[in-house]
């Protein structure tokens, strides 16, 4: 059994999802969304790296996955964006656990197996993958679909090491 | 006496330097340019983040000014000098200093006297203003002028507050 953390970072929302993950199996742990408080950029940044670094002291998890960004629009949003992913990344290497990266393609596609699926159709895949009785908030739904995306990755990635007789090892 | 840690960040190094401000007299401790090792991203921003919290602990600053940057004109290298600057101010966070930010053209303004000025001039009047024998390594140089920068304007304040009457205070 493993347990990823899905990470969803923004400069404004930081949005988390646990799962449990045994042979293919993914199983809904806890999932939420950050406000970093504080008025400036410090303590925003402070805040997302101690809230992530409670989570994981909390539930503890093996493997960490996280959203990745090409060809942002903006360049001022991407400067805030990359701040806000470089203390949640900080958090993941701080607390020893491997750090994973997707595209959003890639996240939607395997999740809805769409890579153009818009909001609502991932939050409804992730609803109808992790059984949950309600449609989870926008950027939890994302981060558990990282989350979902990477024990998929993960999955395929342990059967080809196993049919090859290669012992199973990290895609990044 | 302030101690003062500079940044100059940046997606391949970063740049940094101490300098020690007594009465509006800067002198020079330290400098240098770091190089994140590593061969992925995590790596590299937990890299940015270790030696800086390392620096901080050898050379115990009391505060923390990093170069703030607007207007990026590439997206896809603002979302990497992003990470690399959220590494750094959760490193200074971390260890509790208090983090200043300043634009380029507010730190050339104020050490070399005009907000245009190349980066020749800015390595010139660094070694000139801290008395330095050799001209700095340009990242240290940047670095340099960022704490040199959050001297002047401390010191600035510092006699606003005292012709005022109202005890000193931070400037952000």
């Amino acid at each position: 059994m493993v347990r990823i953390l899905g990470i969803d970072p923004g400069s404004r929302f930081t949005g988390y999802g646990l799962i449990d993950c045994d042979r293919g199996h993914a199983r809904y742990v806890a999932s939420g969304c950050l406000q970093p408080g504080g008025e400036n950029l410090p303590d925003k940044l402070g805040s997302i790296f101690r809230e992530l670094g409670d989570l994981i002291t909390r539930y503890q998890p093996q493997e960490f996955a996280i959203e990745n960004v090409f060809m942002h629009r903006n360049a001022d949003s991407a400067l805030k964006l990359g701040q806000a992913r470089g203390a949640a990344i900080c958090a993941a290497v701080m607390s020893e656990l491997p750090v994973a990266e997707y595209a959003p393609r890639e996240i939607k596609q395997s999740v809805v197996g769409k890579g153009a699926a818009d909001k609502r159709q991932v939050q409804h895949m992730v609803r109808v993958l992790l059984k949950l009785s309600d449609i989870p908030q926008s950027d939890a739904a994302d981060a558990l679909a990282v989350a979902l995306c990477h024990s998929y990755q993960q999955s395929a990635l342990r059967r080809v090491s196993s049919a090859s007789g290669l012992r199973g090892g990290r895609l990044r």
